[in-house]
C-alpha cells in the first residue's frame, strides 16, 4: 500500500467516525428527549477525542512526507493537498488551548442564553472578554503557522483563501450603494399595498407543502429526511441529508422559505461526487459556498415572481384556500420580498441583511486584531446600526450586540460567509443567465438545466478547486459585488 | 488512579461508543431512507472495528491483574468480576474466525431473505452448512476456554450459567404437560364465541393509544421514544430508551400488544441503576431476564382480563367505536387469549410458544453437539412439530425451518431465552402474588406496587446478581417451570 492509498484510508476512517457524529447530533437536535443530553453529550465529547487522536496522530506528518514523494495522478495530488490542509488545520492548536477555548465557550454560551433575555451585557461581556482572549490566542498561533494576518487565518477556516483585504473592499463597495438602495426600495414599496396571509396554517398541511416543495427542487428523499428541530439546519451526510424546519401556525411562509434554503444546502451535499466520499477533497469546499446554495435556492429561485408563481398555488390547495386573497400569486410574490431594516440578524430579508453582516465583520475584525476591545463593542454596535440602517440600540443589548450565539463560542470568521453566499450566488445566476431563460424554464416547471448547471459548476467540484478556481471556471472571473447589486435593482427597484 | 479506576474509565469509554452505535443502529431501522445504508454499515462496522480494538486492547489483562490484587469495596469487586467477564467474552475467539463468521453469516442472511420465499432449502443449506460448521469452531474455542460442554459455551453468552441439563429437566418438564394441555385449551375455546375486530384502524389513532398505554405502562418519555420499524425492537440506550412497532390498518391489537411487550423491555432498561451506568455490572442481566420483563408486561400483565378491561376503554375511545361489539371488554379478553397452533413462532400465542421453541431448542444443542447434521433438519422439524403441535410441515420450508433469522448468522443459543423470559416472569408474578392483591391493583388503575416490585427485584439488580441469585432473591427459589405451568391453567382452564 503506497502512503498516498494509507493516507486515504486514514481519512475515511475519520470521515466514518464523523458520520456517526453527524446522525448522533442531528438526532441530538430532532429526535432526542431532554432526558437523554447528558449521556449523548458524553458520547459525542468521548467520539471527538477519537477523532481528534485520528487526526492528530504522530506518524501523519511522515506518511505525509513519504506521499508527496509518491508518483501520483493529477487528481490524486489534489486530493493528497486537500488532505494536508485539513491535516494542519487540526494539528495547528495545542490540545490544551482546544480544552480552555471549549470551556470558556460552553460557559459563555449557557449563560448567554439567560443573560441576553435579561439584557445583561455586563456579566456576559465578563465571559465574552475571556472568549475573546482565547480567540486571539488562537489567531496568533495561526497567523504565526501560516502566514496570515490574525484575523485572515481565522477567516481561512471557514472561508480558504478569502482575506481581510478582499473583504475590505468588497464591502466598501456595499456600503457605498446599500444605505441608499434600501432607502429608494423602502419608497417604492411604500407605495405597495401587501396583505399578511392570516394563520392557523395547520402544521400537517405546512409539512405536506414543504415535501411537495422540496420534490420540485429535486430533493433526493432516497438520500435524505426533513424533520423538526429548534434550530433549523442541514445535518447528515452526503448519503443521508438531515434537514429541518420549525413550524409557525401563524405564518408558513417562514418554514416554507428555510425549507428550501436548507434543500439548497441538501441538494450541494447530495450532489457531490461519490468518488470523492469520505475525503477532504470531497467535501463542500467553504461556508460561503455553501451559503451560496441555500441563498440560490432561496433569494435568486424561490422569491422570484416566477417561482412564487408556481409556489402560490401549492399552498392555496395544502391549506384548502382557493378565494385567500393573501395568498394570490401576487401578493405572496409582494410578502415574500418585503424590505424593512431590523434588529435582528435572522429576521432579515436579503436587502438588509449585508449591512448587518458588515457590522459584525468589522467589530470582529478589530476585536481579533486588537483594535478594540469587548468593552467597546456596544457603543460601535449602535453606531454602525444608525449608520448602515437607520436604527439605533442603545442600550438595547437583547437585540443588539447580544442577539447571536457565533460570538459566544468564539467562532470569530464565520459572519462574512453569509454574505459572500449571497454575492456568489448573484454571480452564479448572472452567468447561467447567459446560458438560459431562468424565467421561462420556472414558467414551463423544467427547472433541470438550472440544477445541472450548478451540479457541474459547484456541487461536483466538491473541494477539488479553490473558491477563486470555482468563481472563475463558473462565472469567467473572481467574486464581484455588482452581481449582487445589479440581482437587487433589478428585483427590488424595477 | 487505580487500575479498578482505569478499568472503571475504559469501560465507560466502551459504552459510550456503543452508545453512538445504538443510536445509529435505531435510526438505520427506523428513520434512514435506503440511500443512506452503505455509508451506514460502513460507519458502523468502523465503529465495531474501534471498540473491539479497545475491548481486546492487550495491556487490559495486566490491568486486571493489577486490579484484582487492590483492595476494593464488595460493590467494586461484583463489578470488577462482571468487567473481566465481559472482557474475557470479547478475547476468546480469534480475529479470523469473527471475520469469518461475519462473512458467512451476511452472506447466508441475505441469501435467506430470497431464499425463505422461494423455499428453496436446497441452497439455503449449503449455505447454512457453513454458517454451522464455524459455530461449531466457536463453541469448541469457548468450550475449551470456559470449561463447559460446546452448547453451553453458546448459551452462556445470551443466558450466562443455563446450561444444557438445566434446560433438557426444565423442558422434558414442559413437554410432559403441554400437548395435552394445548389440546384441552383448544376444546375449551372451542365453545366460546369470539368476535375479530375489524379495520380500517387508522395508524394516527393507533398511535395514540399506544403512547396512551406507555404512559400508563410508565414509560419515562424524558427518556425515550416510540417510532415505527419493520422489525419492532427495543434499542438506544437507558437514558433514551427507543422502541419501535409496525402498524397494521386491519389488527389494531398486534402493535398494541407489540408496544407493551417493548415497554417491558424499555422499562428494564430505564429502571436500569444510574450510578452503574456504563458500566458492565450496570447492565441488564441477560436475554433471559430481558424477555422475562417484556413477557410480564405482555403476558402477565396485559394480557389478563383486568388489565384488559383497563385497554378496552381507551381502544374503543381511540377508534371512535364506543358500540363495536368486537371491542367489549368480554370480547378483547378473549381475542387476545387465543390458542392455535400454527407454523410460525412469532405469531404464536403464549401456550403454543415453548413447543417452537423446545423444538428449535433441541435441534441446535444436537447441531452443535455434532450429534445431527443440516440435512436433518427438515425431517427433525417436522417429527416435533407434529408431535408437539399436531402439524406437519414436511416439504414447506418457508414455514418450517426457514422461518427465523437467528442460525442464518449463526446465533445459536439464544432460543431458549424466549421460554426462559415466559417461565421466569410466571415465577416472578407468583411471588408478586403473595405480597399483593395484583386484580385489585389493575382495576385500581394503581400500578406502581407492580412496577417497584419489579424496580426492586430485576431493574435495579442490573448484573450485579447471577440470574440465578435474582430468582432467589426474588422468589424465593430457583427457576421452577411449574409456575408458567399454573399460570397457563389459571388463564386458559379455569
Ligand atoms: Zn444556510
Ligand atoms: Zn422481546
Amino acid at each position: 500500500m503506497t502512503y498516498y492509498e494509507k493516507l486515504v484510508k486514514h481519512s475515511k476512517k475519520i470521515n466514518r467516525l464523523s458520520h456517526l457524529g453527524a446522525i448522533c447530533g442531528w438526532d441530538q437536535a430532532a429526535m432526542m428527549p431532554e432526558g437523554g443530553n447528558d449521556a449523548r453529550s458524553e458520547a459525542m465529547a468521548e467520539l471527538a477525542v477519537m477523532s481528534h487522536e485520528l487526526s492528530t496522530a504522530s506518524h501523519l506528518a511522515d506518511w505525509f512526507n513519504q506521499a508527496e514523494a509518491e508518483s501520483l495522478t493529477a487528481e490524486e495530488t489534489i486530493s493528497l493537498k486537500e488532505m494536508k490542509r485539513v491535516w494542519q488545520m487540526s494539528n495547528i492548536l495545542p490540545a490544551e488551548l482546544v480544552e480552555e477555548q471549549s470551556l470558556a465557550g460552553s460557559k459563555c454560551e449557557h449563560a448567554w442564553r439567560t443573560q441576553r433575555q435579561t439584557n445583561n451585557w455586563h456579566d456576559f461581556s465578563k465571559n465574552l472578554e475571556t472568549v475573546v482572549e482565547l480567540a486571539r490566542k488562537e489567531a496568533a498561533i495561526r497567523a504565526e503557522a501560516t502566514g496570515l494576518s490574525r484575523y485572515d487565518a481565522l477567516l481561512d477556516i471557514y472561508e480558504p483563501g478569502m482575506t481581510t483585504a478582499e473583504l475590505d473592499s468588497l464591502f466598501a463597495d456595499v456600503k457605498s450603494w446599500l444605505p441608499s438602495l434600501i432607502q429608494q426600495v423602502r419608497e417604492k414599496q411604500n407605495t405597495e399595498a401587501v396583505l399578511t396571509p392570516k394563520g392557523p396554517f395547520f402544521i400537517d398541511d405546512q409539512k405536506s407543502l414543504s415535501l411537495e416543495v422540496m420534490s420540485k427542487l429535486g430533493f433526493d428523499f432516497d438520500h435524505g429526511r426533513l424533520d423538526v428541530s429548534t434550530h433549523p439546519f442541514c445535518g447528515g451526510v452526503p448519503s443521508d441529508v438531515r434537514i429541518t424546519t420549525r413550524y409557525d401556525e401563524d405564518d408558513f411562509t417562514s418554514a416554507l422559505m428555510g425549507v428550501i434554503h436548507e434543500t439548497g444546502h441538501a441538494r450541494y451535499e447530495q450532489g457531490l461526487p461519490q468518488q470523492l466520499a469520505g475525503l477532504p477533497v470531497g467535501q463542500a469546499r467553504s461556508m460561503g459556498i455553501h451559503e451560496s446554495q441555500s441563498l440560490f435556492f432561496e433569494m435568486q429561485l424561490s422569491r422570484s415572481p416566477e417561482f412564487i408563481a408556481l409556489l402560490a398555488p401549492s399552498a392555496r390547495e395544502a391549506f384548502e384556500r382557493e378565494n385567500d386573497k393573501a395568498l394570490t400569486n401576487e401578493n405572496l410574490a409582494l410578502f415574500n420580498t418585503r424590505v424593512k431594516p431590523g434588529y435582528i440578524r435572522v429576521d432579515a430579508d436579503e436587502v438588509t441583511y449585508p449591512a448587518h453582516v458588515i457590522l459584525r465583520y468589522e467589530i470582529e475584525r478589530d476585536l481579533i486584531e486588537g483594535n478594540i476591545e469587548v468593552v467597546d463593542i456596544p457603543r460601535l454596535w449602535d453606531k454602525k446600526m444608525n449608520e448602515y440602517l437607520g436604527l439605533s440600540t442603545k442600550g438595547n443589548y437583547t437585540d443588539g450586540c447580544m442577539q447571536d450565539i457565533h460570538w459566544t463560542d468564539g467562532s470569530f470568521g464565520y459572519f462574512p460567509s453569509y454574505t459572500l453566499g449571497a454575492m456568489y450566488a448573484a454571480q452564479f445566476m448572472s452567468a447561467m443567465r447567459t446560458e438560459m431563460n431562468i424565467e421561462n424554464l420556472i414558467r414551463e416547471r423544467n427547472l433541470t438545466p438550472i440544477f445541472n448547471w450548478l451540479d457541474r459548476h459547484v456541487w461536483k467540484k466538491a473541494s477539488t478547486l479553490s473558491t477563486d478556481q470555482i468563481l472563475i471556471n463558473a462565472t469567467g472571473e473572481r467574486l464581484n459585488a455588482q452581481y449582487f447589486r445589479t440581482h437587487l435593482i433589478d428585483r427590488y427597484l424595477k
